[in-house]
């Protein structure tokens, strides 16, 4: 594209015009099914609560409520966010972490901090699309690493590594990936911290889904296994209370983080809304709620996986996550999907085609389905729907 | 410096790490009065409204308030900027806004868009150290260009064009700067237009102040003066209302606004806090609140300017703003404020030094002094300690 300031903007953004990336809406339909929004369900927002609180921190903190920064309440918020890491293992102190506008800025900021065009970031594949779309805004060569069901292939990685690659650093959610659903293995776990050291790349953990399990025991966080201070842990309100507020946390190596608090030149996070949630979780358990709403998304998750196991034709696979959001969905091989998303969302659900997820053409015959949103009827009628379709194109 | 990580960091990183750019805080003392801060007066905030808006936002909007993007009410909101920008003449339509994280994010999104490491930014000399601070993060050749009474010193800048520099753009508070306090000629606005037309530049009008205007006409801003849609608008809640919110905007050319939203990847404009000031705007109406708050801040000016003719030394020269929030100082050659902070601080004031407002070592005689935040008996007491201390000084 030749824009009339062409000229003007900057590496980044001409590589980004001569870029086409997938679009990730699809074609979604207001009447289908919402399996593509990682969006809390409905219920489990607790709206009094949160009116109550908010008058709390205005009548508490006053204006001190609504100044840059943030005033006592806004203080209070980043201390239980800090207390808990801590509870979680995660090494936090005064000089290590920085509460960011929702974990999206986090990525921001560790992009910010470590890339310059064509530097390597290696990405799980498939991984996030919002992270993938910022690597790809910084001009990253994202280069992907396969996973099976216990996470990150390190065999892979290490070929890969061996092979000269350099990465700045791995990006990876070890729990309850988004979109794969699975959960890296303990082993793993030590080898990608071991290989980390080795090859001196920082690994980038983000975790937003973490507590939100529904079978099996916890695992500790890549930065609870840390000796060695090279671990960025992404945390955040959105997946334990609601995205809409915007909240999240980096934890990193202090020098660095001072490094990133000084490239963070918006006005402090939030002053408002971590003073609301400060007043919030000052008068709830947090840890009551997160049990109470885990109900709620494991009902989801088993509704889910019965609809997929009674519904799905022979020849699709999916995950079984014991946690988080979503079920990635395995087509044979001669499904494409990307021409079949009008159909399946005529068909009735909107879920998200599997090559936005990957950093090359991959996971055509992939699909993500939250079941974190819709209730148990709804999963049901939309993976039918998915099934229907599927199975017309296998005939 | 030299960190275990450095081989690890962006160019930007590293060129940060090795510049010492000086402090913002100075030597504040809590019991001092706060000069410092460019907060609206705390009785101005509109507390138990933003507390029914609150409740407003999450039983009419429910669960839609607090999802990723905004629900309807963040989309009245972002309705409202746009009316009231084009009732300024700032020429909105659907393709060229976008409703940021305050104004910095939108100060972000601009820099993203244009800022290679070492390309010319021009902003006036002084200019608002945040904006400072993030042209610096992104390594750009900042150069400044004086000021009087009716702004930005065309010809000087016709000068420095006429000499090859060649900018990607020109930062300019066209309104009660900050932190000048001056307020841009009519005619030097059009030739500001003019000299960015002829030399291919882009200009970032940062309008944070312009509603808030206590004597004289208002002139028109920049971008309703622009015929060739080369000027980027950025306006902000922070002042007619309360910075914590952090809400703000940015009006430029639709291709460039296209690519900044691409880049701009942080799960939406804080969704939440639309909703809850969508649903407080709705119900008052702003032109009166607007209105209402400029007494407030009038006084404060008028406050400010008795106090500094009565008690400043022979020898001392201030602005003498129609609007905004800001008194620019400027002390005999002789004095340098750097060293001065303590004992203004012991004093019993917290103004800020002129030096962090320049892009290289000037301002050393200069103190910008805040009259939005302090009532009329504490702006006197400050100012008198600053004579104090000032005279004390040229003795």
């Amino acid at each position: 594209m030749q824009d009339r300031y062409y000229d003007l903007v900057s590496e980044r953004v001409r590589r980004n015009m001569e870029r086409q990336s997938p679009s990730w809406g699809g074609a979604a339909r207001p009447d289908a099914v919402p399996l593509n929004y990682g969006f809390p369900y409905p219920e489990s927002y607790p709206l009094e609560d949160l009116i109550e609180a908010c008058a709390t921190a205005l009548r508490e903190d006053g204006s001190e409520a609504l100044r840059y920064g943030g005033g006592p309440l806004a203080g209070e918020f980043d201390a239980m966010v800090a207390d808990r890491c801590n509870e979680r293992g995660l090494q936090v102190d005064d000089e290590n972490i920085i509460v960011t506008n929702g974990s999206a800025q986090a990525i921001t900021v560790v992009c910010d901090l470590l890339i310059d065009p064509d530097d390597v970031v290696l990405v799980e594949a498939p991984t996030y699309m919002g992270a993938l779309r910022e690597f790809e805004n910084f001009c990253a060569d994202v280069r992907g690493v396969d996973m099976d069901d216990d996470g990150i292939l390190t065999e892979e990685l290490e070929r890969i590594l061996a092979d000269g690659v350099r990465p700045k650093f791995l990006y990876t959610m070890p729990n309850f990936h988004n979109p794969a659903g699975c959960t890296m293995s303990m082993q793993r776990r030590r080898r990608l911290l071991e290989l980390a050291e080795e090859y001196n790349f920082l690994l980038v953990e983000d975790d937003a889904y973490g507590e939100l399990r529904y079978d099996g025991e916890d695992l500790p966080a890549l930065r609870a296994l840390d000796e060695t201070d090279r671990v960025f842990h992404l945390g955040s309100m959105s997946k334990i209370l609601a995205p809409g507020f915007r909240l999240g946390w980096i934890i990193g190596p202090p020098s660095l983080m001072e490094q990133g608090d000084r490239l963070k030149v918006d006005g402090g996070t939030g002053p408002f809304v971590r003073a609301m949630i400060g007043a919030y979780l000052r008068e709830i358990d947090l840890d009551e709620r997160i049990i109470r709403i885990r109900e709620g998304y494991r009902r989801r998750r088993d509704a889910a996986l019965r609809a997929l196991r009674e519904y799905m034709p022979e020849g699709c696979s999916w995950s079984e996550p014991e946690g988080g959001y979503f079920l990635w969905l395995t087509l044979p091989e001669s499904v494409d999907v990307t021409v079949l998303m009008e159909d399946i969302a005529e068909a009735g659900a909107n879920p998200l085609a599997g090559n936005i997820f990957f950093p090359d053409d991959r996971g055509r015959n992939n699909l993500r389905l939250s079941f974190s949103y819709p209730d148990e009827a709804e999963l049901e009628r939309g993976i039918r729907a998915i099934a229907r379709v599927t199975a017309g194109q296998m005939e």
